[in-house]
């Protein structure tokens, strides 16, 4: 009671890389390790759903992603980490949303606008190929998020209007239905800490194709790393660090002093070839342990699975709890 | 095996009157007797919540619309009688058809674009009021339908769109992800038999405010024949019967012997008060065991109470096990 309750919606999509590893996955894990906190990770696989028709992909995808947060250290006896699909009140509180959902509210969706502003760019019919998920997807995320009353719900800037309307939803409801669902609220990491740079300098990510994978080989850790655009300063140059996706990813590993250190050897004008073998070291001695961890997850998927059920029981517990006040509410009783 | 699948939403909102008897209780009740036909039967209590924020009133008209089937001969040993909020399989398929729904699709229901005109021609918002509820109604329809592969559903004309669009999305499924579901078709009575005439002569409907109840009292079933509008034709005057309510409401109760005698009353002359003494007691005789059980289930809640969970089991097993097929097919998978 009175712990403030955090809930994590993780993207089953793609294959991990160290700017989610850094932006998302070691501050959740972190956090989730707070006393006055309860933690809810949940794979997102049913909005998954959304953009992939390809089965095996969801399915792969899901299994790494969980084997991802398992092996970076997420404690699930602690926190509750379950998948989606396997809450089926999260479904069901979906619909009862749904029915107080103003379509109004839909309409002005973000995601939904530009890929309506798109199709009439190109002169296609506004709605062209635009799927109910994607229109309903907000309604679905108010259930994730109100099917265990979250407090604190942490995303990325472009998700901010979500939340907004699961409040928005949840007050509606409340309003019809009486006080069941405490208001959600996002945070949002502040750029710096969240942002890794990627090989090009811009954002580390999937769509700018710039990424370092989290788990893979050592091998392909360092070759990555030696991808990573430099300038064409000479070994003794004096180098600026706070222009360097080099310093940038280091920082991102290194501790305060480490920091220091390197700032310094920037300014004495490391080599750069030196920066990147000090930089491969560093995440390298801090990716070894999960590495490994995961490669035996990914061998033995029975364990994950286990987690994942255990998971699903909890969560459920919680959300069927909630769900029958909520068909009491609205008048889906038994009759005895 | 082989037999057909016939489905059957039930309204859960009203007092049932001799209308919905004689078009829509009677009808399906006599056909699921037939045995090449399995029958499945369902109050479609989640649909009940677009328009009703009134608990009161969706747990009581539930348990009334209940009563009423089960005291007109439903057999449930052969069909299946359930509450569709009582199977979670309805709702998770309600989002997996979300996603491959095209949002034009919905664009285009009548009942959604009804709303939409009448909004524009108050020079409201188009989606003024509107729910996501009424938005999204024909893809939970889709969902009752297609969780059991129906191949009829019986409906009114005004439904017969809706049964087109659960065919679109089923289709739609199929081609992404194999084929799973069948295509139902809509069943439309002929209008002759099905349409009651009410105390005016219009459609018997509540909208019109023109019904008599199915099972009130005896007495109130009296008066309310007695309200039926006639002509100031006096007795022993020949009177049209196919212009006539009354001889219309007799004949839906009546063998063709009963008929052609009362055929054969009117050209004679019989006086209306006769005539509608005549009337009362046929249909009072045909009503008089089903409202007996019917108030011996209303006294009885839990007798009901088990009925529905009993056939909760019976759907569930059926629903579940194409869920667990589509899951399959979209990738959401257990890891062993």
């Amino acid at each position: 009671m009175g712990k403030e309750i955090v809930l994590t919606g993780i993207t089953t999509s793609g294959t991990p890389h160290l700017g989610n590893y850094v932006g998302a996955i070691r501050p959740a894990i972190e956090a989730s390790q707070r006393e006055d906190t309860e933690s809810f990770f949940f794979l997102a696989d049913y909005h998954a759903l959304i953009k992939c028709q390809d089965p095996e992909r969801v399915k792969q995808s899901r299994l790494e992603i969980a084997a991802t947060w398992l092996a970076c250290g997420l404690d699930t006896d602690k926190a509750t980490f379950y998948r989606q699909s396997d809450i089926p009140e999260i479904s069901e509180l979906n619909w009862l949303l749904t029915c107080v959902t103003a379509k109004g509210l839909m309409n002005r969706a973000h995601a939904y606008k530009a890929s309506v502003d798109d199709n009439v760019n190109k002169g296609q019919d506004p709605d062209y190929g635009i799927t109910m998920g994607l229109f309903c997807y907000p309604v679905l995320m108010a259930a994730d998020i109100l099917a265990f009353n979250a407090n604190k719900v942490p995303v990325g800037r472009d998700q901010i209007q979500h939340i907004e309307m699961a409040r928005d939803i949840g007050s509606r409801f409340n309003h019809l239905f009486g006080e069941h669902f405490v208001m959600p609220e996002a945070v949002v990491a502040d750029d710096d800490s969240a942002i890794l740079k990627g090989l090009d300098g811009r954002k580390m990510s999937k769509s700018y194709n710039n990424t370092i994978p989290l788990f893979d080989t050592e091998k392909k850790l360092k070759k990555g790393i030696n991808k990573i655009v430099t300038n064409l300063l000479e070994p003794g140059e004096p180098k600026d660090p706070n222009s360097s996706t080099v310093f940038d990813v280091y920082k991102a590993f290194a501790t305060p002093e480490q920091t220091a250190e390197m700032h310094q050897k920037f300014l004495e004008g490391i080599a750069w070839g030196e920066a990147k073998k000090e930089l491969f070291e560093l995440v390298n001695s801090q990716l070894e342990e999960p590495r490994e961890k995961y490669l035996e997850l990914m061998a033995n998927p029975a364990e994950i699975e286990a987690v994942l059920q255990a998971g699903a029981e909890k969560a459920r517990a919680r959300a069927r709890a909630l769900i029958s006040d909520l068909r009491k509410a609205v008048g889906l009783v038994n009759f005895v």
